[in-house]
């Protein structure tokens, strides 16, 4: 089992890669990408398409998980989101990935016990879990990893 | 210049593909694509971009139309329309199309010289433009080819 986390956004997407060796859980990649909005949506769409495209590949992935958005104050980013979304839906279908999708909330619940968890305790619990990640990752990088670990732990109970 | 216009939904996906040929616009292709809410949304995304990819090659198409969506009542149902609007807008890169996007209103000011024309005085004008068409066709279609001709007008007023 290998899944990609991602947390996606215009302005950054976090992501990462998480592979499950034994009774290890390795991280393979993680880090985000960013589109600029000096490019038209058409190309940055295809940028996107074409990074995880190649991501997917090169780590064989077979698993995908992301988190269950909600509307904020700006309808219009909401839809744009949805554009990024319906790729990730798409790149599962040609990879034949295994899609997972959590509410945020669960996601706080699973890494680190507690639903409301702020962004400082999920961020401990990621550095204990990998002690070797920098301290000072972007939010959207921190989620990811988050996102993606929720969905290795899910699965892992699932085949329990 | 082959235009497909295209109004997506996940129930009915309506769809009009025009060509300008000399003085004449040719209608090669019209219909819709249901997608059943049996299957998981990304196998129904994966037909999507199938089905659209095959037309795109089959007919040499270079312009793409679609229309601003407006938020209705259902959230839900407009982050999924996004979803679709996603993959055109990957289409559209994938395929080096150039893409138009027009407000409602414009499509009817458009085609029928009046912004708050209703739906069968569209209809009209199309069945004028196209006598071989059904008359009873489905509203997606009706307006995907309203967009299509709205696309296919724009870029001749452009280009004078």
């Amino acid at each position: 089992m290998i899944i990609l986390g991602i947390d996606p956004g215009f302005s950054a997407t976090g992501f990462s890669i998480l592979q499950k060796h034994k009774n290890q859980i390795m991280m393979l990649d993680h880090g985000f990408l960013s589109l600029a909005s000096s490019k038209t949506l058409q190309v940055r769409i295809g940028i996107f398409h074409a990074t995880f495209t190649e991501k997917i590949k090169q780590y064989q992935v077979t698993h995908i998980a992301i988190e269950t958005p909600f509307l904020g104050k700006n309808v219009q980013s909401f839809l744009k989101l949805g554009y990024l979304r319906g790729i990730l839906y798409l790149l599962a279908e040609q990879h034949n990935l295994i899609m997972h999708e959590f509410a945020p909330r669960q996601v706080k619940q699973t890494v680190t016990g507690y639903g409301a968890a702020d962004k400082e305790q999920v961020a401990k619990v990621l550095s204990m879990l990998f002690p070797h990640i920098p301290k000072s990752l972007k939010a959207d990088v921190t989620d990811a990893i988050a996102i993606s670990l929720c969905g290795l732990w899910q699965s892992e109970n699932k085949s329990l």
